[in-house]
């Protein structure tokens, strides 16, 4: 058993994206071989890329408040205390629109984490 | 994409385990086949059964205090914002040693929500 706090964990490099701060929270390096828990961290303003993958999200709002945009691009607000799953496959992204950080948790399967 | 909260969420049946709740928040019936995230709260006193499964938890304490006693047997003080990694088939269980409700999220594979 591994128990470990957010502060515990070094941040993980997310390229080409300003503003999005990663932690890999529980992941292969812990041996979790199936699933990966990864916390990020959106500045104001901040965006996650706007893409499609084969594999799911399993989202929990941490922090903050944004937007979150669906595969059909509608914008829905989401804020502390949200979950969310987003399908394999289902174009969306996240955007900060509040003037504190946005945080959530994302949880993938093992293949979701590089 | 599905958004909901925790009070959207009924509470599912625990056999067996008094003053134990379970709500599958995100699972099997949202088309989550993968991965399910369920929230569990123990009422004070409160304990989940001393087992092991050939499937991982991954857990993160959402509120409270309590124990978690891992495969050695030996029991480490758990608290809001701690981040747990049980491996399969390592033996574990909570225990509330709080005088409020200890709540987390645990995360299993599809094959550990019946």
């Amino acid at each position: 058993m591994i128990i470990k706090q957010l502060s515990d964990v070094p941040h993980a490099a997310v390229s080409g994206y300003a503003g999005v701060a990663k932690q890999i929270v529980i992941g292969p390096a812990d041996g979790s071989d199936e699933i990966a828990l990864r916390y990020f961290s959106l500045e104001p303003g901040g965006t996650t890329p706007h893409h499609a993958h084969a594999f799911p999200h399993l989202v929990k709002v941490e922090a903050g408040e944004g937007l979150a945009i669906d595969g059909a691009g509608a914008e829905r607000r989401v804020q502390k205390g949200d979950y969310l799953f987003v399908p394999s496959e289902e174009r969306h992204y996240f955007r900060n629109t509040g003037a504190v950080p946005f945080e959530f948790v994302c949880i993938v399967p093992r293949r979701g984490e590089q």
